[in-house]
């Protein structure tokens, strides 16, 4: 099987946490890139979403993935973000789809249950799951980061890989 | 008072409507135009925001609003729908944002309380009203477009004109 680069989205309000991997034939993962979009809470909402917006089509560019996996909004988490994490969310998926990326949706419980085999793991354990399947020393900071990158592993190691894509995306809210 | 031309936007899954209107010197406002956005429900939901995103820039490229007056979403509304309508309305703000446009907010509420004088007033009710105070003979159709109408008039009545618009986009959500 050939590479296959896989860009990890956490959509936030604030922070957007991405993490770059490649899943290498025999399901190996290699660490790419990881990071955050931060924006100032003293700009408008609009203004924010824009720079998400261009910050996520410049890594789109940089690191040219075959799939965007973004987590899922998971609906009774936090009520008071729900509104603010869609939009940029929907910013997200539409930057991605403008390019032509393919893309896959997990949530929270779906990405911790392939991390660590448990739908409610702790954070910290997940992030150790992370850092292990991708060979590094330490967990990858910050938070959004690293769930990022455990996204974008989850979907790797997802059996049914082409399929899923068009199945989740059907599933889809919209 | 120089022209002012707004064009309103009803955020929504399948639709989105809009509508544009000009605001003339001593509080007379004028039809521009109106219509809706519609996208496939078979389409996978990043491509139907990237379908909102580029015909939104049509619009606004085409009509050339000063404001863009969005609807802002009521949260116990529809609980179904919160995520999809969000996330549309994400993409919406950050295309107007993308081409320099400033931007208000109104809740339904606000919406129907400047148009009638209640609150809760009967949709049919507000359609009326907005026709009335737009001169038309007929209500608009859609019921999508009317109500985007009905939120660009609704920022036309603002009597806090250019203020309004830095306060609401302070106390946005993101």
């Amino acid at each position: 099987m050939a590479d296959v680069r896989i860009l990890g989205v956490d959509p936030g309000t604030a922070t957007v946490g991405f993490g770059v991997i490649d899943r290498r034939c025999g399901d190996r993962y290699r660490y790419v890139a990881s990071g955050i979009i931060s924006t100032s809470k003293t700009l408008p909402a609009a203004e924010r979403l824009s720079i998400i917006r261009g910050d996520l089509l410049t890594l789109l560019n940089e690191y040219q993935p075959d799939v965007v996996a973004v987590e899922a909004i998971f609906f009774f988490k936090n009520a008071k973000t729900l509104v603010p994490v869609s939009q940029a969310r929907g910013v997200i998926l539409e930057a991605a789809s403008s390019v032509g990326c393919a893309i896959a949706e997990y949530t929270p419980m779906q990405v911790k249950m392939n991390m660590t085999g448990h739908g409610r793991a702790d954070k910290k354990f997940v992030q150790h799951a992370v850092a292990r399947l991708l060979n590094l020393d330490e967990i990858i900071k910050p938070d959004d980061a690293s769930d990022a990158l455990a996204i974008a592993v989850c979907h790797a190691r997802s059996d049914v890989f082409s399929r899923a894509i068009v199945k989740i995306e059907r599933q889809s809210h919209i």
